[in-house]
């Protein structure tokens, strides 16, 4: 079973042309839809496109410089989300069981924009009672909250909703910087990224690497402000959902904080710290990221000139096909932890000789 | 295992909206590429396009009268596949061993075409000696042997080599009759089939239901005549190739002869007889049945009034995608051959009960 799975991670990078793991394909030009279906869409396969994707958007002019955002969003409240350490969405040590993880998510605190971008430049996750701020909502907020500089980008990507036969689910606005990031995960989306300032950094991993990703229950929590109720914004505790709520989450962090965790990191998860390498894909301000539904995804960001990384996301509904059914049977199968034997190692080799 | 196998075939069959064994979608008039690619190739589900997608094709008034292929083909040579059952490329009692079968190849004869129906009309294998022949050669003969007739149809289907972006690798033709039959079996590439004369009558299976079919290896056959050379067409026998040559073919005969031999095959085979049943479709005179790559397929067939069935089928090379990776990592897999238990009969009682 082990060595089937390991053939079936090493065909699919191969069948989708994906051997090195800076491969992601790239377009000069937005594909025609009919191609952009056949080519990615259907097999399942990412594209990056150029900075002409986005060169007719007044938000690839506008919203990288210093003040427009706050200039057209000086009375709106948006929603920040708030972490000690840029970690929304993520895994963090359990607040009562020592040794124990859970699930963490932010603290949500509608602020007007001006004060979300002071709170995001001042974010610092060094600091004892660190703040981290990001600027994000995935409830459609482009069209909602950020309603009045929604124009300033296209309502919907033509070439994507031709190919998938309908329009956005949801168009979504990320304003951050490099203290924030966002773990492994994968949605059951087709999602179309523009990055308009900065860049994102992508670690990818197809669906059929699953087991890679250790994906377990943990028990959901939340931070809180230690002072609930007061205006000021102090530190920031976790506490646990009540009623409990399980969430099934990577237990997997690429990129760990210190050679003592990053050891404990791969002795734990060895099918992902000695598998094939994670794809990577850096988005730069204007290019469009494809990434097929059910990819696995971390994102690292660097900001832009303005000390921004503002990026604007559409989903479209995914299709529910054979592809899916695949991947619920593959999720569905035990495979054992042990680390890569050498039949195996050799197997890997395959795959990086095929980088030159 | 075994219980996430059919969870996978039950999924499958109800992400493809395949409820029901008569259910392959239906479209008045031919889909636009997008939308086949989109709803079809991409999803890997099949669709039967009424008469609409030929009439304009002179093959559709002219193939199913009496003699114009034979006045048009008059002086042209074909291949006809002879065998005594109607059953080329099948499983048969293996000539040396008693109760062992073999993989069995028909006898491949030119003969002028006039020749060929007549052989095809006087097919009959109830006869001892009996001898079936089926004109045949899915060597892209339509282009070749028939190419005095090839414009009566469209060189490629527009729709489908627009979508696949690509024109078909093959284009075949095939008349037979009743007496001729396919066993199931699977071709890599996609297949778009239009019968012009009498019916096709497809048992079709997902790929994701391989362990179904119990592919397994055997030793290859060709019929011969009984007397090589001579003129006359007797009797056939089968001989084993030499060197031996290895076929993986499926073990299944869904509509076996005889009581004997049908408690026989289910005794052997119970996941197919005892599993979901297999999806049928009837292709009428002028309709055109898309099958994705990679299904599993059996075809008989009834004639039309001119005595003779006569399909033309386009095969457009497939995408090896991640669909494929998924499906070699499933036929890796070894599932145990026990009759499905409660549960499963469970499993398999959803699935029926959405048929109304």
């Amino acid at each position: 079973m082990e060595r089937a799975v390991r053939e079936l991670w090493a065909e699919s990078r191969d069948l989708l042309g994906l051997h090195s793991p800076e491969a992601v394909p790239r377009a000069d030009l937005p594909p025609t839809p009919l191609a952009f279906l056949r080519d990615h869409v259907s097999p399942g396969r990412p594209l990056l496109v150029s900075a002409a994707a986005t060169r007719h958007w007044p938000a690839a002019s506008l919203w990288p410089t210093e003040s427009y955002l706050t200039d057209a969003l000086r009375s709106t409240d948006v929603s920040v989300h708030l972490t000690p350490d840029g970690r929304a969405d993520a895994l963090a040590p359990h607040p009562c069981l020592p040794g124990a993880r859970c699930f963490a998510s932010a603290h949500v605190r509608r602020v007007d924009f001006p004060t979300a971008v002071r709170l995001i430049r001042g974010s610092d996750r060094a600091a004892a009672g660190g703040l981290v701020a990001y600027a994000q909502q995935q409830d459609d907020c482009l069209r909602g909250e950020y309603a009045a500089v929604a124009g300033d980008v296209d309502a919907h990507v033509p070439w994507a909703s031709e190919a998938l036969g309908c329009l956005p689910e949801a168009v979504n606005l990320w304003i951050g910087n490099s203290c924030s990031v966002t773990s492994f995960h994968k949605d059951h989306y087709d999602n179309v990224y523009a990055v308009l300032s900065g860049e994102k950094h992508f670690l990818l991993l197809p669906p059929t690497e699953h087991h890679r990703l250790y994906v377990r229950d943990y028990p959901a929590a939340r931070y809180v402000t230690e002072n609930e109720g007061e205006e000021e914004l102090t530190g920031l505790k976790l506490e646990m959902e009540e009623p409990e709520r399980i969430v099934p989450w990577s237990s997997v962090d690429p990129n760990p904080s210190s050679p003592e965790e990053m050891a404990a990191q791969v002795s734990s998860f060895p099918l992902y710290f000695e598998g094939p390498r994670p794809i990577r894909c850096t988005v730069r301000a204007g290019e469009v990221l494809y990434l097929p539904s059910m990819w696995f995804h971390h994102v690292s960001q660097s900001p832009g000139p303005n000390g921004l990384t503002i990026a604007v996301n559409y989903w479209y509904d995914m299709q529910f096909d054979i592809k899916y059914a695949y991947f619920n049977f593959l999720r569905s199968l035990e495979i054992s932890n042990s680390p890569l034997d050498n039949k195996d190692a050799a197997l890997e080799g395959d795959l990086e000789e095929k980088n030159d």
